[in-house]
Protein backbone atom coordinates (compact mmCIF):
# COMPACT_ATOMS: atom_id res chain seq x y z
CA UNK A 1 0.00 0.00 0.00
CA UNK A 2 1.70 3.55 -1.17
CA UNK A 3 1.17 5.91 1.33
CA UNK A 4 1.50 9.83 -0.27
CA UNK A 5 1.17 12.95 1.99
CA UNK A 6 -0.15 16.11 0.97
CA UNK A 7 0.10 18.98 2.79
CA UNK A 8 -1.67 22.44 2.03
CA UNK A 9 0.79 25.60 3.38
CA UNK A 10 -0.33 26.82 6.56
CA UNK A 11 -1.69 30.40 6.46
CA UNK A 12 -0.43 33.08 4.49
CA UNK A 13 -0.89 36.71 4.53
CA UNK A 14 -3.30 36.82 1.83
CA UNK A 15 -5.48 33.91 3.36
CA UNK A 16 -5.72 36.24 6.37
CA UNK A 17 -6.50 39.69 4.35
CA UNK A 18 -8.85 37.73 2.11
CA UNK A 19 -6.87 38.52 -0.99
CA UNK A 20 -6.26 36.23 -4.32
CA UNK A 21 -3.37 35.19 -4.20
CA UNK A 22 -2.23 32.97 -7.16
CA UNK A 23 1.72 32.87 -7.82
CA UNK A 24 2.04 36.18 -5.61
CA UNK A 25 4.98 35.58 -2.97
CA UNK A 26 3.44 36.29 0.04
CA UNK A 27 4.77 34.82 3.41
CA UNK A 28 2.98 32.78 6.45
CA UNK A 29 1.59 34.19 9.03
CA UNK A 30 2.66 33.74 12.55
CA UNK A 31 -0.52 30.99 12.34
CA UNK A 32 0.62 29.66 9.45
CA UNK A 33 4.45 28.58 11.06
CA UNK A 34 2.39 27.59 14.14
CA UNK A 35 0.07 25.32 11.93
CA UNK A 36 3.13 23.79 9.98
CA UNK A 37 4.68 23.00 12.87
CA UNK A 38 2.51 20.99 14.27
CA UNK A 39 1.72 19.14 10.82
CA UNK A 40 5.87 18.07 11.68
CA UNK A 41 4.49 17.20 14.89
CA UNK A 42 1.48 15.12 13.94
CA UNK A 43 3.56 13.19 10.92
CA UNK A 44 6.32 12.09 13.32
CA UNK A 45 4.04 11.45 15.97
CA UNK A 46 2.09 8.40 13.71
CA UNK A 47 5.25 7.20 12.43
CA UNK A 48 5.35 9.08 9.28
CA UNK A 49 8.53 9.38 7.67
CA UNK A 50 9.97 10.83 3.85
CA UNK A 51 12.54 10.07 1.30
CA UNK A 52 11.89 13.04 -0.54
CA UNK A 53 9.70 16.08 -0.85
CA UNK A 54 8.05 18.18 -3.53
CA UNK A 55 7.05 21.48 -3.10
CA UNK A 56 6.66 24.63 -5.38
CA UNK A 57 8.77 27.87 -5.66
CA UNK A 58 6.73 29.78 -3.64
CA UNK A 59 7.72 30.43 0.15
CA UNK A 60 4.63 29.87 1.90
CA UNK A 61 4.75 26.23 0.69
CA UNK A 62 8.39 25.97 1.32
CA UNK A 63 8.52 27.32 4.46
CA UNK A 64 5.63 24.86 5.20
CA UNK A 65 7.46 22.40 4.07
CA UNK A 66 11.03 23.28 6.51
CA UNK A 67 9.29 23.88 9.14
CA UNK A 68 7.31 20.71 8.90
CA UNK A 69 10.76 18.71 7.90
CA UNK A 70 12.44 20.66 10.70
CA UNK A 71 10.18 19.23 13.62
CA UNK A 72 10.64 15.50 12.03
CA UNK A 73 14.33 15.87 11.92
CA UNK A 74 13.94 15.50 8.10
CA UNK A 75 15.51 18.81 7.22
CA UNK A 76 18.72 16.48 4.89
CA UNK A 77 16.13 14.77 2.53
CA UNK A 78 16.31 16.40 -0.85
CA UNK A 79 13.31 18.99 -1.61
CA UNK A 80 12.46 19.22 -5.36
CA UNK A 81 10.56 22.48 -5.64
CA UNK A 82 8.65 23.18 -9.43
CA UNK A 83 6.14 25.83 -10.53
CA UNK A 84 3.82 23.23 -11.90
CA UNK A 85 3.07 22.96 -7.74
CA UNK A 86 2.13 26.62 -7.87
CA UNK A 87 -1.30 27.81 -6.61
CA UNK A 88 -3.36 28.56 -9.77
CA UNK A 89 -2.63 32.08 -11.57
CA UNK A 90 -5.99 33.90 -10.82
CA UNK A 91 -4.57 36.55 -13.42
CA UNK A 92 -5.54 40.16 -12.72
CA UNK A 93 -7.21 39.19 -9.57
CA UNK A 94 -4.15 38.51 -7.51
CA UNK A 95 -4.12 40.82 -5.14
CA UNK A 96 -7.49 42.15 -4.53
CA UNK A 97 -9.29 41.73 -1.83
CA UNK A 98 -12.35 38.99 -2.18
CA UNK A 99 -15.17 40.81 -1.34
CA UNK A 100 -14.38 43.79 -2.67
CA UNK A 101 -14.28 41.81 -6.36
CA UNK A 102 -17.32 40.45 -4.81
CA UNK A 103 -19.27 44.32 -4.59
CA UNK A 104 -17.87 44.52 -8.10
CA UNK A 105 -18.70 42.01 -10.26
CA UNK A 106 -21.19 39.60 -8.28
CA UNK A 107 -21.06 37.16 -5.71
CA UNK A 108 -21.80 34.58 -8.45
CA UNK A 109 -19.27 35.30 -10.88
CA UNK A 110 -16.59 35.77 -8.19
CA UNK A 111 -18.17 31.67 -7.46
CA UNK A 112 -17.72 30.56 -11.23
CA UNK A 113 -13.81 31.85 -10.74
CA UNK A 114 -13.37 30.06 -7.77
CA UNK A 115 -15.25 26.98 -8.41
CA UNK A 116 -15.93 26.29 -12.13
CA UNK A 117 -12.99 24.78 -13.21
CA UNK A 118 -13.62 25.78 -17.08
CA UNK A 119 -14.29 29.76 -16.05
CA UNK A 120 -11.39 31.87 -16.40
CA UNK A 121 -10.68 34.96 -14.12
CA UNK A 122 -9.61 38.07 -16.52
CA UNK A 123 -6.28 37.68 -17.68
CA UNK A 124 -3.41 39.92 -17.16
CA UNK A 125 -1.28 41.68 -20.00
CA UNK A 126 2.40 40.86 -20.06
CA UNK A 127 3.28 44.64 -19.23
CA UNK A 128 1.59 44.14 -15.68
CA UNK A 129 4.56 43.72 -12.68
CA UNK A 130 2.21 40.61 -11.67
CA UNK A 131 2.77 39.18 -15.50
CA UNK A 132 5.45 36.12 -13.97
CA UNK A 133 7.42 36.24 -17.77
CA UNK A 134 10.01 38.85 -15.96
CA UNK A 135 10.50 36.75 -12.28
CA UNK A 136 13.76 34.73 -12.70
CA UNK A 137 12.53 31.81 -11.14
CA UNK A 138 10.61 31.53 -14.28
CA UNK A 139 13.04 32.03 -16.89
CA UNK A 140 12.81 28.58 -17.95
CA UNK A 141 9.37 28.60 -19.20
CA UNK A 142 8.23 28.72 -22.15
CA UNK A 143 5.88 31.26 -23.45
CA UNK A 144 3.22 29.06 -24.06
CA UNK A 145 3.78 27.74 -20.07
CA UNK A 146 3.61 31.55 -18.69
CA UNK A 147 -0.08 32.26 -17.58
CA UNK A 148 -2.14 35.22 -17.77
CA UNK A 149 -4.95 33.81 -16.39
CA UNK A 150 -5.64 29.86 -15.37
CA UNK A 151 -9.09 27.92 -14.80
CA UNK A 152 -9.09 25.14 -12.78
CA UNK A 153 -8.19 22.67 -15.86
CA UNK A 154 -5.06 24.80 -16.80
CA UNK A 155 -3.88 24.41 -13.57
CA UNK A 156 -4.18 20.41 -13.85
CA UNK A 157 -2.70 20.24 -17.41
CA UNK A 158 0.77 21.78 -15.46
CA UNK A 159 0.21 19.88 -12.07
CA UNK A 160 -0.06 16.23 -13.93
CA UNK A 161 3.02 16.04 -16.46
CA UNK A 162 4.88 16.54 -13.01
CA UNK A 163 3.05 14.28 -11.01
CA UNK A 164 3.31 11.88 -13.47
CA UNK A 165 6.41 11.94 -14.62
CA UNK A 166 8.79 12.84 -11.65
CA UNK A 167 6.55 11.86 -8.33
CA UNK A 168 5.07 8.86 -9.24
CA UNK A 169 8.52 7.95 -10.57
CA UNK A 170 9.84 8.58 -7.01
CA UNK A 171 6.80 6.88 -5.43
CA UNK A 172 7.67 3.51 -7.52
CA UNK A 173 11.04 3.79 -6.41
CA UNK A 174 9.59 3.11 -2.80
CA UNK A 175 10.42 6.16 -1.76
CA UNK A 176 7.87 7.86 1.15
CA UNK A 177 6.64 11.12 -0.83
CA UNK A 178 5.37 14.77 0.63
CA UNK A 179 4.10 17.19 -1.45
CA UNK A 180 3.97 20.62 -0.16
CA UNK A 181 2.03 22.72 -2.24
CA UNK A 182 -1.34 24.91 -2.73
CA UNK A 183 -5.14 24.77 -2.74
CA UNK A 184 -5.51 24.37 -6.26
CA UNK A 185 -2.43 22.32 -7.34
CA UNK A 186 -3.73 20.00 -4.74
CA UNK A 187 -7.20 19.95 -5.42
CA UNK A 188 -5.91 19.58 -9.19
CA UNK A 189 -4.24 16.46 -8.53
CA UNK A 190 -6.10 14.88 -5.80
CA UNK A 191 -8.94 15.15 -8.88
CA UNK A 192 -6.79 12.69 -11.21
CA UNK A 193 -5.53 10.26 -8.23
CA UNK A 194 -9.25 10.52 -6.59
CA UNK A 195 -11.30 10.24 -10.22
CA UNK A 196 -13.47 12.98 -8.69
CA UNK A 197 -16.20 14.63 -10.47
CA UNK A 198 -16.03 18.38 -11.26
CA UNK A 199 -18.75 18.48 -9.53
CA UNK A 200 -17.08 17.26 -6.60
CA UNK A 201 -13.55 18.64 -7.07
CA UNK A 202 -16.06 22.33 -6.73
CA UNK A 203 -17.05 20.81 -3.40
CA UNK A 204 -13.16 19.77 -1.86
CA UNK A 205 -11.95 22.65 0.75
CA UNK A 206 -8.54 21.73 1.62
CA UNK A 207 -7.45 23.47 4.99
CA UNK A 208 -4.26 24.88 5.46
CA UNK A 209 -1.42 23.10 7.20
CA UNK A 210 -3.53 19.97 8.08
CA UNK A 211 -1.84 16.97 6.62
CA UNK A 212 -3.99 14.96 4.03
CA UNK A 213 -2.80 11.02 3.74
CA UNK A 214 -4.24 9.40 0.15
CA UNK A 215 -3.38 5.47 0.29
CA UNK A 216 -2.99 4.40 -3.10
CA UNK A 217 -3.36 1.01 -5.03
CA UNK A 218 -0.28 0.06 -6.87
CA UNK A 219 -2.04 0.92 -10.24
CA UNK A 220 -2.29 4.76 -8.23
CA UNK A 221 -5.64 4.98 -7.51
CA UNK A 222 -6.91 5.97 -4.52
CA UNK A 223 -8.34 3.81 -1.66
CA UNK A 224 -9.06 5.67 0.99
CA UNK A 225 -8.07 9.12 2.41
CA UNK A 226 -7.89 11.04 5.82
CA UNK A 227 -6.65 13.91 7.56
CA UNK A 228 -4.46 13.41 10.89
CA UNK A 229 -5.68 15.55 13.22
CA UNK B 1 35.32 35.56 -13.92
CA UNK B 2 34.01 32.87 -12.05
CA UNK B 3 32.50 34.43 -8.35
CA UNK B 4 32.10 31.38 -5.68
CA UNK B 5 30.09 32.29 -2.39
CA UNK B 6 31.34 29.75 0.49
CA UNK B 7 29.76 30.27 3.78
CA UNK B 8 30.39 28.53 7.12
CA UNK B 9 27.43 27.96 9.29
CA UNK B 10 26.19 30.47 12.13
CA UNK B 11 27.48 29.67 15.43
CA UNK B 12 25.78 26.55 16.46
CA UNK B 13 24.95 25.12 20.15
CA UNK B 14 28.26 22.77 20.60
CA UNK B 15 30.29 26.16 19.18
CA UNK B 16 29.42 27.93 21.93
CA UNK B 17 29.30 24.67 24.46
CA UNK B 18 33.26 24.32 22.84
CA UNK B 19 32.58 21.11 22.12
CA UNK B 20 33.86 18.64 18.94
CA UNK B 21 30.86 18.49 16.76
CA UNK B 22 31.91 16.65 13.77
CA UNK B 23 28.71 14.76 12.50
CA UNK B 24 26.74 15.18 15.15
CA UNK B 25 23.24 17.48 14.21
CA UNK B 26 23.36 20.19 16.43
CA UNK B 27 20.98 23.43 15.99
CA UNK B 28 22.09 26.71 15.39
CA UNK B 29 22.24 29.47 18.43
CA UNK B 30 20.24 32.52 18.31
CA UNK B 31 23.42 34.15 17.27
CA UNK B 32 24.02 31.60 14.50
CA UNK B 33 20.41 32.42 13.02
CA UNK B 34 20.98 36.25 13.45
CA UNK B 35 24.53 35.83 11.72
CA UNK B 36 22.80 33.69 8.64
CA UNK B 37 20.24 35.94 8.18
CA UNK B 38 23.16 39.18 8.12
CA UNK B 39 24.92 37.26 6.06
CA UNK B 40 21.74 36.79 3.26
CA UNK B 41 21.43 40.51 4.06
CA UNK B 42 24.93 41.50 2.85
CA UNK B 43 25.05 39.14 -0.01
CA UNK B 44 21.76 40.63 -1.64
CA UNK B 45 22.96 44.07 -0.64
CA UNK B 46 26.31 43.59 -2.76
CA UNK B 47 24.15 42.55 -5.55
CA UNK B 48 25.05 38.66 -4.99
CA UNK B 49 22.12 36.19 -6.63
CA UNK B 50 22.38 32.50 -7.11
CA UNK B 51 21.25 30.10 -9.11
CA UNK B 52 22.21 26.88 -7.35
CA UNK B 53 22.88 26.29 -3.70
CA UNK B 54 24.84 23.34 -2.23
CA UNK B 55 25.10 22.20 1.61
CA UNK B 56 25.43 19.13 3.66
CA UNK B 57 23.00 16.84 5.36
CA UNK B 58 23.58 18.93 8.87
CA UNK B 59 20.79 21.33 9.78
CA UNK B 60 23.29 23.91 10.82
CA UNK B 61 24.77 24.39 7.56
CA UNK B 62 20.59 23.47 5.95
CA UNK B 63 19.59 26.17 8.10
CA UNK B 64 22.13 28.65 7.73
CA UNK B 65 21.74 28.69 4.24
CA UNK B 66 17.95 28.66 3.63
CA UNK B 67 18.03 31.66 6.40
CA UNK B 68 20.73 33.73 3.64
CA UNK B 69 18.53 32.55 0.80
CA UNK B 70 14.59 33.37 2.55
CA UNK B 71 16.97 37.59 3.43
CA UNK B 72 17.76 37.05 -0.51
CA UNK B 73 14.45 35.95 -1.44
CA UNK B 74 15.92 33.17 -3.01
CA UNK B 75 14.26 30.14 -1.12
CA UNK B 76 12.62 29.11 -4.46
CA UNK B 77 16.04 28.09 -5.60
CA UNK B 78 17.36 23.98 -5.93
CA UNK B 79 19.27 23.05 -3.03
CA UNK B 80 21.31 20.00 -3.12
CA UNK B 81 22.50 17.91 -0.07
CA UNK B 82 25.02 16.04 0.36
CA UNK B 83 26.76 14.08 2.81
CA UNK B 84 30.01 14.88 1.38
CA UNK B 85 29.99 18.57 2.46
CA UNK B 86 30.04 17.14 5.82
CA UNK B 87 32.11 18.87 8.72
CA UNK B 88 34.81 16.59 9.13
CA UNK B 89 33.88 13.08 11.09
CA UNK B 90 35.55 13.63 14.61
CA UNK B 91 35.21 10.26 15.70
CA UNK B 92 35.36 9.61 19.43
CA UNK B 93 35.87 13.14 20.47
CA UNK B 94 32.69 13.96 19.25
CA UNK B 95 30.54 15.43 22.06
CA UNK B 96 33.24 16.23 23.91
CA UNK B 97 34.31 19.34 25.67
CA UNK B 98 37.19 20.82 24.17
CA UNK B 99 39.14 22.26 27.47
CA UNK B 100 38.15 18.64 28.79
CA UNK B 101 39.94 17.09 25.94
CA UNK B 102 42.62 19.17 26.13
CA UNK B 103 43.00 18.51 30.03
CA UNK B 104 43.03 14.62 29.88
CA UNK B 105 45.42 14.29 26.42
CA UNK B 106 47.42 17.50 26.84
CA UNK B 107 47.18 20.67 24.26
CA UNK B 108 49.80 19.90 22.33
CA UNK B 109 47.46 15.90 21.58
CA UNK B 110 44.61 18.37 20.88
CA UNK B 111 46.24 20.57 18.52
CA UNK B 112 47.66 18.27 16.36
CA UNK B 113 43.82 16.25 15.90
CA UNK B 114 42.43 19.35 15.17
CA UNK B 115 45.22 20.66 12.59
CA UNK B 116 47.61 18.11 11.30
CA UNK B 117 45.98 17.32 7.85
CA UNK B 118 47.70 13.22 8.53
CA UNK B 119 46.37 12.97 12.73
CA UNK B 120 43.66 10.97 13.27
CA UNK B 121 41.13 11.22 16.31
CA UNK B 122 40.52 7.99 18.21
CA UNK B 123 38.00 6.39 16.09
CA UNK B 124 34.90 5.07 17.47
CA UNK B 125 33.46 1.50 17.34
CA UNK B 126 30.41 0.25 15.22
CA UNK B 127 28.36 -0.15 18.10
CA UNK B 128 28.43 3.43 19.46
CA UNK B 129 25.62 5.47 19.16
CA UNK B 130 27.25 7.93 17.10
CA UNK B 131 28.52 5.72 14.39
CA UNK B 132 26.69 6.70 11.34
CA UNK B 133 25.77 4.27 9.93
CA UNK B 134 22.51 3.34 12.03
CA UNK B 135 21.51 6.93 10.43
CA UNK B 136 19.01 6.95 7.23
CA UNK B 137 20.62 9.97 5.80
CA UNK B 138 24.09 7.54 5.36
CA UNK B 139 21.76 4.72 4.47
CA UNK B 140 23.16 4.94 0.79
CA UNK B 141 26.64 5.38 1.68
CA UNK B 142 28.94 2.13 1.69
CA UNK B 143 30.81 0.28 4.72
CA UNK B 144 34.20 1.86 3.34
CA UNK B 145 32.33 5.62 2.93
CA UNK B 146 31.34 5.63 6.19
CA UNK B 147 33.74 7.23 8.99
CA UNK B 148 34.68 5.90 12.50
CA UNK B 149 37.35 8.89 12.42
CA UNK B 150 38.83 11.26 9.59
CA UNK B 151 41.67 13.33 9.23
CA UNK B 152 41.69 16.67 6.86
CA UNK B 153 43.23 14.71 4.50
CA UNK B 154 40.02 12.28 4.50
CA UNK B 155 37.76 14.94 4.67
CA UNK B 156 39.46 16.25 1.21
CA UNK B 157 39.41 13.08 -0.08
CA UNK B 158 35.11 12.63 -0.18
CA UNK B 159 34.67 16.63 -0.51
CA UNK B 160 36.45 16.80 -3.70
CA UNK B 161 34.65 13.89 -5.82
CA UNK B 162 31.14 16.01 -5.44
CA UNK B 163 33.59 19.64 -5.99
CA UNK B 164 34.93 18.06 -9.11
CA UNK B 165 31.55 16.00 -10.60
CA UNK B 166 28.73 18.29 -9.12
CA UNK B 167 29.42 22.03 -8.23
CA UNK B 168 32.11 22.61 -10.94
CA UNK B 169 29.73 21.22 -13.56
CA UNK B 170 26.80 23.80 -12.66
CA UNK B 171 29.93 26.30 -12.57
CA UNK B 172 30.41 25.45 -16.08
CA UNK B 173 26.89 25.60 -17.05
CA UNK B 174 26.77 29.54 -15.72
CA UNK B 175 25.39 29.09 -12.52
CA UNK B 176 25.93 31.09 -10.19
CA UNK B 177 26.59 28.97 -6.59
CA UNK B 178 26.79 29.54 -3.04
CA UNK B 179 28.15 26.07 -0.57
CA UNK B 180 26.92 26.68 2.83
CA UNK B 181 29.00 24.41 4.43
CA UNK B 182 31.44 23.55 7.63
CA UNK B 183 34.92 24.58 9.25
CA UNK B 184 36.81 21.54 7.83
CA UNK B 185 34.68 20.81 4.63
CA UNK B 186 35.71 24.23 3.84
CA UNK B 187 38.84 24.39 4.69
CA UNK B 188 39.81 21.47 2.32
CA UNK B 189 37.98 22.61 -0.37
CA UNK B 190 39.86 25.76 -0.12
CA UNK B 191 43.09 24.04 0.10
CA UNK B 192 42.61 22.20 -3.08
CA UNK B 193 41.26 25.93 -4.93
CA UNK B 194 43.71 28.24 -3.54
CA UNK B 195 46.67 25.29 -4.17
CA UNK B 196 47.29 25.82 0.08
CA UNK B 197 50.61 23.89 1.61
CA UNK B 198 49.40 21.78 4.24
CA UNK B 199 50.89 24.29 7.22
CA UNK B 200 48.47 27.04 5.05
CA UNK B 201 45.37 25.31 5.76
CA UNK B 202 46.64 24.63 9.43
CA UNK B 203 46.73 28.61 9.91
CA UNK B 204 43.14 29.25 8.32
CA UNK B 205 40.18 29.65 10.27
CA UNK B 206 37.02 30.46 8.86
CA UNK B 207 33.98 32.96 10.97
CA UNK B 208 31.22 31.47 10.95
CA UNK B 209 28.29 32.99 8.93
CA UNK B 210 30.54 35.82 6.99
CA UNK B 211 30.36 34.99 3.10
CA UNK B 212 33.46 34.32 1.71
CA UNK B 213 34.06 35.04 -2.20
CA UNK B 214 36.08 33.22 -4.42
CA UNK B 215 37.01 35.05 -7.48
CA UNK B 216 38.47 31.58 -10.21
CA UNK B 217 39.61 32.04 -13.53
CA UNK B 218 38.35 29.74 -16.34
CA UNK B 219 40.39 26.69 -15.20
CA UNK B 220 39.24 27.06 -11.32
CA UNK B 221 42.35 28.58 -10.26
CA UNK B 222 42.05 30.77 -7.33
CA UNK B 223 42.80 34.18 -8.46
CA UNK B 224 42.01 36.47 -5.17
CA UNK B 225 39.33 35.68 -2.09
CA UNK B 226 37.53 38.04 0.22
CA UNK B 227 35.04 38.39 3.12
CA UNK B 228 32.08 40.53 2.47
CA UNK B 229 31.65 42.54 6.10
Amino acid sequence: MIKLVLLRHGQSEWNLENRFTGWTDVDLTVEGIAQARHAGQLLKERGYSFDIAFTSVLKRAIKTLDFALEEMDLLWIPVQKSWRLNERFYGALQGLNKAEVAARYGEEQVHKWRRDPHEHPPALDSGDPRYPGNDPRYKDLTERELPVTENLSETMNRVLPYWSETIMQAIRNNQQVIIAAHGNSLRALIQYIDHLRDEEVTQLDIPTGVPLVYELDEDFNSVRHYYLK
